[in-house]
């Protein structure tokens, strides 16, 4: 509790810009995030008032920053799970628990758990030997090979062609599992959020369009998605979350295939995926965040209008003019979408923000995102 | 220009409420606010990170606030001139100007200057005698008098209905002006952002409502205003802002009469009449005002929603559960609305936060805006 608001304190382990969009949402809400940086530089660290320095790997940095929190929970995924059990026996409050969270952390825990539950997810198998590897294919490359933790943004997923191409990720005897590469109709996402008390608001089921593995655009709601299988999709997504005992937000990733619908990936923290709900929806992904590990009743998840885009901006290699300029640019050319910066240094391929556009046409929605993301990422070329 | 992250600091004087939600809109703009605030737990000092200390009548402490800002700008009145002219004269970046804001700071030089343009205003005279407060009035009254200087909220603005009630307020030899007691339809305000370019952009007129001299209620757009009044409002605003070379924000507060639609007062920073525009319209008003003292181009004002409510909450003199609770029943009873809590210690009649609620029906937005304003200052009584 912070003594001069009578408010609660959330600390959020992670100091990028998960941690600075929701420290956003924490002052409307009457609060200050706390943020357990690595580097006085990152996003988050340059914008909040009580930033800790420290790894997330630390015990003792935890145990420091969580002292004096209402609730810690994360911006990313790499707080060893002992770590959270061991903040947890010391009596602090810590959403999503250490056994949610694993599902998030190990791809393996999650595609068994999920089969366990008789959920569809692609053809997949943890394998550790060539021979193992060869089994699985049965002759049919590509497949696709992930490892088991660390992987995002397209990172710790490979596509593999031939054998031999996996020979070298094996070799490290990090823990590795295959999937069947499927034919993808379009990529998918829910997202939800649970309180302790179980409540559960879900937002509309959204399309994510990837390239090279990284998310570029979101559109909500899903084009063309039927009514029926938006709802079993949120459905779905309530389920896992039920069964898992997430608190917080979830985002559950699906592929449409012509085998119906599979679960990808979930992740237990604000998402790319529902950045579009800042402006898009009634309430936004932080800010539920905030309410669901808080307790509070959920917010409204209604869309704010019928079509929302959001574009990631990606640095680019090189620009002809600085990002205070291409901004200019931007403004001018495109007063009506909403910029959202993180505070990155730039380095090429780097998501160093996002841009939100609103309107009632998808295309045209789509399409000035997309212009408006393209001069935030290159400038104009006059 | 922030090293790190290529982007321009703006600087704010002043750690209100103003100033928090300007940093808000900093941080999507990929920026930082710097802030001077007077006292560490101000509300803005409480969630920035770039915290200054120092009093806005201290120049010393203006000049090594402006130093390494590309703007300073305002969340109050309170700066002298002489101060605002002293670091321009130094070559710092100042929006508004000293010359621009006099009108906002000195409601005597702001409305002979409107009279002098030719902009109907309340009758009104400037008196320091008891005999020229009688011959203001000739009989008739009540009449308004008002503190030339330090006025808001009420403050500084007194009905006197009977000769005598002056004299304390003349006896201090504080500049006074009088004006007539209008008999009002309604009050009204409009708000606009202009750049040192010159470019305006102006938001939808709204009708505030007050209460003991304090605004209580906006509701945007003002309902059942005619189109051309509308467009004749937003286009003395422009006057208003382009005699008066305004850079960034200015508020004019207006009285619909029988007579007319009269100008009350000008602000030239966020105002309260703007809140709504947080999620109201396209770009807020704090963003707006970045935008506006950086030259950037300014961004679309169109409203979200047919009808937007904004309440103000002002802390009860008791309350039976403490604001977090309070808060708890608000989101239970009204999920779809948005709440902007100040980080205030609560002491009666202040203002704490206010709500934005959307919606299609002005009358079931604004019930739902009051009753998550009462929640959040009554609480229930269960």
């Amino acid at each position: 509790m912070d003594t001069r608001t009578g408010l609660p304190v959330v600390g959020m382990v992670g100091g990028g810009q998960l941690a600075r969009m929701t420290h956003q949402a924490a002052i409307a809400l009457g609060q200050s995030l706390r943020v357990l940086a690595t580097d006085p530089d990152d996003g988050a660290a340059i914008v909040a008032a009580d930033v800790h320095l420290g790894q997330p790997t630390d015990l003792e940095a935890l145990r420091r920053f969580a002292k004096g929190c209402d609730v810690v929970t994360f911006d990313h995924e790499h707080v060893p799970g002992d770590h959270i059990r061991a903040l947890a026996a010391a009596g602090e409050t810590v959403y999503p628990s250490a056994d949610a969270l694993l599902y998030a952390q190990d791809k393996l825990a999650m595609r068994r758990r999920l089969a366990e539950l008789g959920i569809a997810v692609p053809r997949w198998r943890a394998v550790s030997t060539a021979d193992e590897l060869d089994e699985f294919a049965a002759g049919d490359y590509p497949i696709i090979l992930k490892t088991v933790r660390g992987g995002y943004d397209g990172r710790g997923v490979f596509v593999i062609e031939a054998p031999e191409e996996a020979a070298g990720q094996l070799a490290t005897g990090e823990p590795v599992l295959l999937e069947e590469k499927l034919t993808l109709r379009r990529e998918l996402a829910v997202q939800l959020a649970r309180s302790p008390f179980g409540q559960v608001a879900v937002y509309p089921v959204v399309e994510t369009v990837q390239a090279d593995g990284v998310c570029v655009e979101v559109l909500a709601p899903a084009p063309g998605l039927d009514e029926q299988t938006a709802v079993e999709i949120q459905q779905l997504a309530i389920r896992i979350a039920t069964e898992l005992d997430v608190v917080g937000l979830l985002a559950v990733e699906l592929f449409e295939t012509d085998r119906g619908i599979l679960v990808n990936e979930l992740a237990m923290r604000p998402h790319n995926s529902g950045h579009w709900s800042i402006e898009g929806a009634r309430t936004s992904q932080f800010e539920q965040h905030l309410r669901a590990v808080l307790d509070y009743p959920l917010g409204a998840c209604e869309l704010a209008a019928p079509a929302v885009v959001m574009a990631n901006v990606l640095a680019a290699e090189t620009t002809a003019q600085p990002l205070d300029e291409r901004l200019h640019h931007l403004f001018a050319a495109v007063p009506d979408v909403k910029v959202h910066l993180y505070g990155k240094r730039t380095r090429p391929g780097r998501k160093i923000g996002h841009v939100t556009a609103l309107g009632t046409e998808l295309a045209e929605v789509r399409d000035r995102a997309a212009r408006a993301a393209t001069l935030l990422r290159e400038g104009t070329t006059h």
